[in-house]
C-alpha cells in the first residue's frame, strides 16, 4: 500500500524526546497506518546535543530555533517535547503556521496558556493531540471498553494516585538542566502538573468531568540550592497534592500525587468502584487488570488478575503471542499509531487539546483550593 | 501459679458479644495471664438469646437489665457490647457502681458523650478501655514498634481506608434486629463511627493526633424501607466518608471508608511513608507486613513481604509455629491478654476511655467538616 | 438440646496435643455438634509436663501410663498426638479396647505398621480417623467441591510441595526432646512422612489414586551431633523429598518437599490443570483459593483470588463476617467438627485410618524409588 | 563516532523473524555500540511474504534460497530465524562460507545437529550465538550477578517450569504452515525442545551443569487432523515434559514444561535455593524480582519484589526512568546489544552454540529417560 509521508520536526530531546522518536519509528513497524512519519528535524538551542539526538534517532537535520522551524515548508507536524514554559508560545506560533500539533503535558502551565492554546489549534483547524499517553496502556484501554459498555452501572467512588519518592533527599537541588519540573516558573507546578494531571486525565476519559474539589499541597523541604545560582532558594513547587471531590456523575474523587512516598517510583495507580463491577490498575505492573464482577457466581467471586497480552486485548493483536508483555514505551507508539488511524480518516484523537484544557481547569481548581483553603469548583 | 478470677458480667450477645466471649475463654490458654476471666453474666432483654447465649459460652447466669447487673456484688468488670446507643449510660452507671469498664468502639455516639464517659470512669478510677482490637494485629504491634524504633525518619504521609460493599443493594432495610448500624439514631452515624473510626484510632496510635480535617460524606441511596416500620423513610447514615488533612507532626491525612466499593469485604487498608522507610497493610491478608527500606543496598531495594507468624513477631510466640497464621479472632484475645497483664500491674492498658475520645473528636471534626464544607480543626 | 458427652484421652503434649486439645473446646462453640468433648485425661510419661496441660487445657486427670489409660471405662475415644513410634502400638491396644481412635499422622511410620493399625480398628468396628488436618481449610473444601462438580474436565496435571527452612543450620542437633521429627528411628522418615505424607493426603482426596512413582531423597547434612549423646551421628532422616509420576486418571503427579528452601516456612502449595479450570492455593494464604475458567469471557480470563470467608463457603457460615480470616487452628475445629457430626449419624469421617494407610503406600513408595533408583507403582 | 557497518543476512520470517529484526533496529539506538545492524536481506521461500516483510523492516533486499543468501559477499552474519528442522543445515553451510552465525533455539533438533553445527562454527573460527534470549532479563541478569558474587552460599534447590495452556483443543490441528512446532519431524520434539530448553538453558547459566535426570513426557490428545493431509494422524510430539535430577554442584532438579496448564500463557517460573538467600522469577511479570535474604534481620525477614527499573539495574540504564518497565522484546535487543559489544572487543557473547549443545545434550537425557524409564546420565 502506498502510504504517505508525515513530515515531523520535534522541540526537545530529553526524556520525552526519546518516547516520542522512538513512537514514530516504531509505529508503523507493529501497526498498518496511512501514514509513514518521517524525521524531519529536531530543534534545540544545544546544537551540539542536537546534533547527537538526530544521529541517534535519524533526524534528517537540525534547527537552533524553533521560530525557522515551525517557518519549514517540509514540515507538516510539530511535535512540542519542551519543557512546559515553552509550550504555548511554540504551539501557537506553529498553529498560525498551520503545521499539525503533538504537545506534551500538562497542555498548558495554567488553563490560561492551554486556552490559548486551545484557540489558536481551532482557529487554524490543524489537527491536535496532548501526549497524556496512559490512555493508550493497553489495560486502560480495555478498561475504557468495560465501562462503555454498561459493565459497571452506577459509579460510587473513583480513586487515584500517582506516588514516586526521587525528592526526598535534603541534597537534590532545584532548577536548572535536567531539573526544570523542580522549577515552578518554568514548570507551573510540582506533582499538580508533572503527576496530578496524568491521574485526571485518566479520570476525566474513564468517568466524565469533576465538578468540584477540596485540595491541599504540601512543600516539604521549604529551602533548597539552586543548580545555577548556588544560592539557598525557597522551593516554589508543591512536593505533594491530594483533593477529596466530586465527578458530575455524582461519584467521589480521592486523589494524590507525591515525590515524598518512599519506595515508589512511578506508582500511578487507579480504581473505579461500581454497582456491579470494580477495576483496579497500577503503572507498576502496567500489563495487568484487576477486575471484580459481582455478577459473578457468589461463592466464587473474587478479584481477577488479567493479564494484557492476547489478540482479543487492545493493541495486543499487533504485538508479540499471548503471555509477553510490553512496556512503557509502547503507549507513545499506541498513540501515534491511533494518531495517523485519525488523521487517515480525518477524525480527531484524543486527547486533543480541548481535553488537555480540561485537565488544566482542574489543576488550577486543585491549586486555587489548596490556597484557598476552601471547595473550588472545576471550570468547564 | 495461683491465677486470680475477674468477673465479668458483658451486655449484649450479637457479633461483638461472640468475639469478646472467645477472648476471654481462649486468653488465659495462650497467654501467661495474672488473671483468669470468669463469665459470670450475660445480660440482654431477650431472655431466650440470653439464655441461648450463656449456654453456648459458659456463662454462669443472665440478667435482663442491666442495672440489676452492674449492681451485682459478684462482677468486677463490665464489657459493653450492646449498640452505640447504650454505651454512655451503661458505662457512666457501671463506672459509678465502681466497676472496671471494656466498651467496644465507637466510645460514644458523638465526642460529647465521650467524654462524660471519660470523666465517669476517671472519677471512679476504675481501669477502662475501648475495643478498637485492631491495635493487636500482630503485624501491626510490629510496625508500632518500628515506629518507636525510629526507623522511619521523619513521617510525609499516612493513608487509611476501610472499604466494604454490603449495603449496595436498594432492598436492603435500614434499622431494627441486627441493622442497627444503619439507623444513625442508635449508631450515631454511618461508616464514619462504624469503619472510619478504625482507621482514626489506628493512625493515632501510629503516627500521633490530627490537626485539621477537610471532609466529605455521601449518602448513596437516599430512601429505604424501614424494617419495623415497613415505610420508606430517608436514610440517615453516611454510606461514605472521606477526608483530607494533617497530623501534628506535618504528615498528610488521606482517608476513607465506605460500604459502597465493590469487591471488597472488609478491606481496612493503611501506608505510611517516612524518610528512611514506608510500610503498608491490609485486613484482608492480616498476617502479613509490607516494609520496604531505603537504606537497603540499592539494587536490591523492594517492597518486602513479612509473613508475621515468627516467635520473635509479636504475640506470635504463643500460638503455634512459623508459616501458620491466625485470624481476625485473635486480636480480641491478645486485647485481653494485654489488659490483663496490665491489671496485674496497676497499669493502663490502651487505648482507654481517653484514647477513645480521641477518636470522636476526630469523627466529630470529620462530620462537621462534611456539614459545613470546609477545614475544621480536630479538639484536642 | 441435649448432648451427649464424649468422653476423650489423649496421648501426648506437644504441638499437636495443643492444637487437638483447642479443638475440642472450640468445636461445639461455633457448630451445632451431637456431642459435646469432654476432657477427661491427659497422658504422658513425664507427670509435671501432662499437669501443666492438663490445668492449661482443662483436662480432668492425668495418666503416666497410656496402657491405664486405655482401660479406663469413662473414656470413649482415645486421640494419639504422640510421636510417630508410638503410633501403632498405642491405637491397636485401645482399638482392642474398644475405643474410639484419632490419631495424629502420618498413621504409620510405614505402611505395615498403618496396615495393622487399620485392621486393628476394622476389627474392633470402631470410628476412626487420621489428623490430615489440611482437608477443612475452607478454601480447600470449595476445591473439593468444585471438582466434585465436574468443572474442570479432564484433569491434566497436579503437582505439590511443602517448603520449610528450619533445619538448614549446621549446628542443628538431631533427636531428643522435641527433635524427634530428626530421628528416623521414632518419625520413620524425614520430610517424606512429616511434609510429603500431607501432599498426598490432600492429592488423593482431590485426585484421586497415584499409579506409579520417580522419587528421590536428599540428605544434605551428612552428620549431626545427637542432642543426648552429643555424638555426632550420621543423619538417618531426608531433608528434601520429590517425585515425577502418574495418577490413575492419566493426570501427571509432580511433589516435592523439603526443609531446606530458604524463605519458606510453611509453604505447602497445589495446583491443580483441568481441561476447562485451574486451580491453585498455599498455606502462607490459607484463607484464599486462586481459580481460573476458560470459559469466563475470553478477554476477561484471569486468575481470580477468592477470599474464602463468605457465609456461603464451606465452614465459613460459623465463624465472623464477610472478609475476616480465621487461621491454621480452625482446621482442626472444623475436623472436629465433622467427626462428631458423622458420629452423630453413625457415618465415618474421612480421613479414615484407610485413608492414612492409603498415604502411607504412597510414602513407602516414594522411599523405595529413591532407594533403588525406578520408578515404583503404588500399592492399593 | 564512526561506527561499522555489520550486514545482515535473516533466515525467516516468522514471530522469530520479527523479535530479531526489531533488536537489530532497536539495540543502536539505546547502547552505544561499536558495529551498526545493516538489514541487507530476508530470505524465504514465498517471495511475496518475504517482501512484505522486507518492506516492513526495511531489509534492502530478499532471497528465496539461503544458499544464494550464504555465497553473498556482502553479508556478514546469517542469522537463522527459520524451523528446527533448518537450522544444522544452514548453519554449517553458512560457518563454511565464513559467516557469523546467530541461530534460534534449540540449536538442533537433537544433540548430534548441534554437535555438527558447533564443530562447524569452530572450525571456520566464526562469532556465533544461540538466541536464548531470557538470559538477557534484566531481572534474571541481576540474579546471575548476586549469584556469581556468592550471595547464596551453598545451592540447595533448583525449580523451573515453562507452563503454556494453547494446545489443549481437540480441535487444534497438527504441522503446516505457522504449525510445524506441533510437527515433530519438523521441531524435533514438542515441549522438551520449544519450552523446557529455555528452562534448561537458564538453569546451567545460573546454577551449572545438570548431572543426571528421571523423566516423563506425556501426550494428552493422541491424535489430530494434520493441518495439510486433512487426515487423522498419531501426534508425534510431547505435550508435557517433566523430570526431577541433580546438578553437578549437589543440588536438586525439578523442572516442567507444559502447554496443558489452563490459565498460563507463557509462564515461564524459577526459583533457587541457597544457604544464605532464595529468589525466583517469571516471565509474567518479567520486571520484577522477587529476593529474600536470610541475613536480614530475623524479625523483618521476607520475600522482596525488586522493581527492576532502575538506572543500577542491568540494562536498565539504557532506558527510560524508574518505574518505567520493559517487556520481552528488551531481551532481543540486549542480546544484539551484548553481542556486538563483545565482537568489538573480539570476545565470544554467551550462549554460543557450545552453550547451546549442552542443552541439547540435557533434552536428549530428558527424551531417553522418558523413554526408557529410567535415570539417565547427561552427556558433557
Amino acid at each position: 500500500m502506498a502510504k504517505k509521508d508525515l513530515n515531523i520536526g520535534i522541540v526537545g530531546y530529553g526524556f520525552m524526546g526519546r518516547t516520542h522518536s522512538n513512537a514514530f519509528l516504531q509505529a508503523p513497524r507493529f501497526f498498518d497506518l496511512p501514514y509513514r512519519p518521517v524525521l524531519k528535524a529536531v530543534c534545540a538551542r544545544n546544537t551540539e546535543r542536537a546534533k547527537g539526538f538526530a544521529e541517534n534517532w535519524g533526524y534528517q537535520s537540525i534547527e537552533s530555533d524553533w521560530r525557522t522551524l515551525i517557518e519549514r515548508k517540509d514540515i507538516d507536524l510539530i511535535d512540542v517535547a519542551s519543557p512546559n514554559d515553552t509550550h504555548a508560545e511554540i504551539a501557537i506560533a506553529a498553529a498560525k503556521a498551520g503545521k499539525m500539533l503533538l504537545c506534551e503535558k500538562p497542555l498548558g502551565r495554567n488553563a490560561a496558556e492551554a486556552k490559548a492554546m486551545l484557540d489558536a489549534v481551532e482557529a487554524a483547524k490543524v489537527p491536535n493531540m496532548v501526549w497524556y499517553n496512559y490512555r493508550r496502556v493497553p489495560a486502560l484501554a480495555l478498561l475504557k471498553n468495560l465501562l462503555d459498555e454498561g459493565r459497571f452501572g452506577r459509579i460510587f467512588h473513583y480513586r487515584s494516585q500517582f506516588l514516586q519518592d526521587w525528592t526526598i533527599s535534603q541534597d537534590l537541588p532545584q532548577g536548572g538542566e535536567g531539573l526544570w519540573r523542580l522549577d515552578s516558573s518554568v514548570s507551573g507546578s510540582g506533582v499538580t502538573g508533572d503527576l496530578l494531571a496524568h491521574n485526571i486525565d485518566m479520570a476525566l476519559w474513564l468517568n466524565g468531568p469533576i465538578a468540584e474539589v477540596s485540595a491541599m499541597i504540601e512543600t516539604f523541604i521549604k529551602e533548597r540550592k539552586h543548580s545555577l545560582t548556588g544560592k539557598m532558594e525557597p522551593v516554589t513547587i508543591d512536593d505533594a497534592s491530594s483533593f477529596i471531590g466530586h465527578f458530575r456523575n455524582g461519584s467521589t474523587a480521592l486523589f494524590e500525587a507525591t515525590r515524598y512516598a518512599r519506595g515508589h517510583k512511578a506508582l500511578f495507580t487507579l480504581e473505579i468502584n461500581g454497582e456491579y463491577a470494580s477495576a483496579r490498575w497500577d503503572l507498576h505492573d502496567l500489563h495487568r487488570l484487576e477486575f471484580f464482577d459481582h455478577r459473578d457466581e457468589g461463592r466464587l467471586r473474587g478479584w481477577k488478575s488479567i493479564h494484557i497480552t492476547d489478540s482479543d486485548h487492545p493493541y495486543m493483536k499487533q504485538w508479540w503471542v499471548p503471555g509477553l508483555q510490553i512496556g512503557y514505551e509502547h503507549t507513545f507508539i499506541h498513540q501515534v499509531a491511533d494518531f495517523l488511524t485519525a488523521l487517515g480518516k480525518g477524525e480527531e484523537a484524543a486527547p486533543t487539546f480541548r481535553d488537555g484544557l480540561a485537565v488544566d481547569y482542574v489543576t488550577d481548581a486543585v491549586l486555587d483550593s489548596a490556597k484557598n483553603r476552601q471547595w473550588e469548583d472545576v471550570r468547564a
